[in-house]
């Protein structure tokens, strides 16, 4: 048997406790044990919960039970999640999160200690929701070198972008219609500036290409700006708009983008509505692949922080497992924003010029020659 | 070091040999360690490849070779495919295999036997050529009860269907554009009668409901009857064609199919064309996941394979690893087609109707009702 605590009885932390006892024999058939949650780390009480008798408001019970031995971070935020994953790692424990903000901020480091305790720390639910995509790119596509990414990576921004497109609803009124949902936060800063989509790019560029870019070095737009208007230019010249989060190498350094896109109706990423992710994988022997499903969502998301548990379950050593490992990128490994070559869709005075591939210097020169008010969006 | 041999030295079997070479680099850098091609079996010679002096005629030096760890079966067919795969597993070496025909006749023989011999039996590139599926399925859906998988399966079949779909090319001009192009063979048969599909979907269902059933059992339509009229009548109503290997439990039987269906516009699986596959998987926590690439192809495939050698590097032994098990199926487990309701589109008379969810020998009463000469294409 296993025991677990989880950090923070939120939406995903409810959920894993939910996914644990919905399907408790189809994972104890696959593991040939049982996994226990010992534990459960929140601040509040929860009285009327079957799981009221975990529940627990000091961290060092769990840190001292030499009986834990895999913690589920669930908290959401830098702090306490950093510290308590740290502390958990250096203890010999180790930990599962499904929180993007510690693994772009801090993944580097924790990677590195949970490496020498002999542990794991895995964050498959980091990004994209339950959809698998780290344990593919670092197990499946182990054998390739990936040359780049594109992915819808948030939820709430490619909602807002799909009522818009389909409906022809503003900005403003397709925000409020998600926040009524339930899709948008009050404050919906982290998803329609991009902030959450730099973090998840950060991750699977640092995966993919070895180098952790610290968020801030994301270059990344929102998509506070983009009009119905543009939406039907896109549309006459046969593209829509998404927000994309793009990583690539420009000559061995990394170029890691978030910013609203023309997409051709012929991609893939084109047809992924809604509350939807997508995220596309050019590598040098299998070409694209494409993986998509919901990007968020209680049990979802739940269901790839629970894959993450029987995994370690499985491998409890890391000798055996494949290793995620990265440093942190410094000045030198970063791409010039402007050594990035793309089509461009320039709209100024109403109308629309699409450029062969240029940097961005070029394409405002271009732009401000015609008005100075214009638009430009590149190309996928 | 690890050494291995590769039987078949054709379009797969050779582009494993220059995955290993070209990206020789990035894999010993995530093994920590090499691997070697020692043997290659093949009925003919190779004086110009580069492998040249690899090349060997008789399996038996091979299996009596105990340097070789793993085995990787890249012959296609039965035989001796099965017969050289089910040696290597009993002699103690791993088998890797892209080889459809053998996992969906063969596999729960030849998994039982690498578990008693504590080896591996790994067939990424059996479905979905470079797509990775198998493993995801096996390892990040693991804490989910599978559903329900709908897949296209067949780039070729896919291929003819998108040219009727969007140039309205006749089904036997788009084949012969498909031979042309080298994606159908001369015989198409296998292909286009959804006989390599039936195999796909056999394996995602065993490995999705651990109970495999024989290929001839899957219920299996071909597209030569589909007409560019068809397509005409599903464009009308918002949907297209595409041949779709399906696989869900009614009842805890397994129901398994291949035909040709109207997909609507609003499923992802309506966009992906051309030569593409796509598999979308569906799970009780992680609701859709859609798995999407190339289906086919000397490297993508390729690379499949060597991510399965590469796990089989780092998991020597199946102690740590997530086994693949499954059962043979018997009659008992198997769904009547009719116990199968979905709703359906009656073309009869040059006119369409489309049904509420109904069985198919109720569909045809009504199409009987209709016309003597009518078709039904069930909707997605």
């Amino acid at each position: 048997m296993k025991k677990i605590a989880i950090l923070g009885f939120g939406v995903v932390g409810s959920g894993v406790a939910e996914v644990l006892t919905q399907n408790k024999k189809i994972i104890e058939s696959k593991l040939n044990e049982e996994i226990e949650i010992k534990y459960i780390l929140d601040l509040r009480d929860f009285p009327d919960s079957p799981f009221a008798d975990k529940v627990i408001h000091d961290f060092d019970i769990i840190l001292n039970d030499s009986e834990i031995s895999i913690v589920v971070e669930m908290m959401g935020g830098s702090h306490p999640a950093y510290d308590f994953s740290k502390a958990s790692l250096l203890a010999g424990k180790n930990v599962v999160t499904s929180n993007k903000e510690v693994v772009a901020k801090f993944g580097t480091e924790l990677l590195q200690i949970a490496k020498e305790n002999n542990v794991r720390y895995l964050f498959e639910a980091s990004v994209g929701g339950g959809i698998p995509i780290i344990r593919p790119i670092n197990n499946d596509l182990v054998s390739n070198k990936i040359t780049g990414i594109d992915g819808i990576l948030n939820g709430t921004t490619n909602y807002i972008l799909t009522q818009m497109n389909e409906n022809g609803t503003s900005f403003a009124d397709a925000l409020k219609d998600a926040q009524a949902k339930g899709y948008a936060e009050a404050d919906p800063t982290a998803d329609v500036e991009g902030i959450d989509a730099a973090r998840k790019i950060v991750i699977l560029s640092s995966l993919s290409f070895g180098k952790c870019i610290s968020p801030e070095k994301v270059s990344r737009q929102g998509i506070t700006q983009v009009s119905t208007e543009d939406f039907e230019i896109a549309k006459s010249l046969g593209y829509t708009i998404k927000l994309i989060g793009h990583a690539e190498l420009i000559n061995g350094k990394i170029l890691a983008t978030v910013s609203p896109r023309f997409i051709p109706l012929s991609n893939p990423l084109a047809h992924i509505s809604d509350v939807y992710n997508g995220i596309l994988v050019e590598a040098n022997m299998l070409d694209k692949v494409l993986f998509y499903g919901k990007g968020a969502g209680k049990l979802p998301t739940a269901s790839a922080v629970v894959a993450d548990i029987m995994d370690i379950a499985q491998k409890m050593s890391n000798e055996q497992a494949p290793i995620i490992e990265w440093t942190n990128a410094t000045d030198e490994d970063i791409a010039d924003i402007n050594d990035y070559l793309c089509k461009r869709c320039i709209i100024a005075n109403g109308e629309a010029i699409i450029t062969e591939k240029i940097n961005l210097a070029d394409a405002e020169k271009i732009a401000a020659s015609y008005s100075a008010n214009y638009k430009i969006y590149s190309i996928l």
